[in-house]
């Protein structure tokens, strides 16, 4: 899988003209499934199997008001856009108030990613989250992105605008430009889809001056996401991703999503492979 | 699978006074394992799993210059500490640079646990980290901790000392009191099993005045380590933990895990399940 903000709207990838919903359309059943997005491109964008495999998770019995909660993906192989991916669902366990699936990405028969779901029935409890500091620009006033696209709208917040953050970390808002129906679901896949765009750039930029940086080999390795409150996809979603580490040719970004409100709706963490020649 | 805090030092569970080499010793061979460590508790520490589950990984066929880059580990059951627990390998895949295993645990013959492990050949590459703000009080003179055993050493940094951190973020330096052979898988094994002490606590802290919490369930859903550099356990390490978000009766928490002259050898998140009475 290529980096999500190289792959994702590379030019005559024909994938970056349809929808979210397009692009997470599954075909088959009983636990077996086939991505129906194509591409004309060799590239695959990871949040595409990320949302696919959720969905392919949660068509297998999964009850209706157990929610994601939390998905690991990884990735293991060299998936070519132009050829279809099959999905395997094992059905893990269900249990009194968690389901846990396991869904196994084929290519011509060979694995090239894996997705680990769970699935928790709604609960009340305490809530707290890590709050957001008063300050951050909206989007309205910012200049569209230019790893938008036809259905996909990102804004990057300036540097040195708003609140501190740490070194490196940068602000970036975005939404799907079409409405999407009332259902949670969609709309968590839909997250995980699109919470790919951004994670290998942050790994990136504490690298950014490097002279070899632009010839990178930037792939991700692994792929997480936790849901900690609904929210819809298509308002305004606030990402702040950090890095965390590089080394070794490897590199961690951590990352929260937030609603227009400050609502902290899912944590992402990216392991990326960084090869850059010449370092 | 207990939270760390409470299930760690139990009076009365004779895992107490093991190493963490004898915790994490296994039996078998081919791919299928069995934990040799049994408890006279029910409870079982959660970073017994996935060092367990680790170790069981790395001994079917991974090169031994392949080092783990991560581990992602589900907690799908509640093992009791008073049985063995099985472990059965798959060889996800060896590709040119990286191994993939998956590992499940079993008691009488269910799922309890799984694990995704990731294994990476030594690389150069383009290093950076997280800075290290400076004023962390050093371990010497602080007191040894509530949650210390005969082989594991703790000590909480007093909350308002040091650079600032995160609300309800937490510093603890820790190590293993016993010296460790010189074999670095061993090291990232044991780093596995003690990154399990102190995220559930984390997760509560934000609540930590709520009057239920004391009467809480709190255990491990998840538990993910990326080995970013190599680190020692019989040194002394820094572990900084933060809670990101609560709600819906469970928490996450992120942290990372530094050498004393500040190198981020590990990052750890954890999902814990909090269910408090009355909350």
């Amino acid at each position: 899988v290529s980096d999500g903000d190289r792959g994702f709207p590379l030019a005559g990838d024909d994938l970056e003209a349809r929808s979210v919903l397009e692009q997470l359309e599954l075909a088959g059943g009983d636990g077996r499934f086939t991505g129906v997005a194509v591409s004309q491109a060799r590239h695959v964008f990871g949040g595409m199997l990320v949302g696919q495999a959720l969905r392919a998770a949660q068509l297998t019995g999964v009850p209706p008001n157990r929610r994601p909660n939390s998905v690991h993906g990884s990735f293991i192989g060299s998936p070519d856009g132009r050829l279809p991916l099959d999905y395997e669902v094992e059905q893990t366990r269900d249990g009194r108030s968690f389901s846990t699936r396991r869904v196994l990405a084929r290519q011509s028969g060979a694995v090239v990613f894996v997705l680990t779901a769970s699935f928790h029935d709604e609960e009340e409890g305490l809530t707290w989250e890590l709050p957001l500091q008063p300050g951050v620009p909206g989007p309205e006033k910012l200049p569209v992105g230019r790893y938008a696209t036809p259905f996909f709208d990102s804004r990057d917040v300036p540097v040195g605008e708003g609140p501190a953050l740490p070194p490196h970390a940068r602000r970036a808002w975005f939404r799907a430009r079409q409405p999407l129906p009332d259902d949670q679901l969609l709309h968590d896949q839909a997250l995980a889809y699109l919470s790919d765009h951004g994670p290998t750039r942050a790994v990136r930029e504490p690298h950014a001056d490097h002279p070899g940086v632009e010839q990178r080999m930037s792939v991700s390795l692994d792929h997480s996401v936790w849901f900690h409150r609904p929210g819809r996809v298509d308002g305004w979603l606030l990402s702040e991703l950090s890095p965390i580490a590089t080394g070794a040719g490897r590199g961690l970004a951590f990352g929260t999503i937030r609603t227009a409100d400050g609502t902290l709706v899912a944590t992402v963490t990216q392991e990326t492979l960084l090869r850059v020649p010449g370092a």
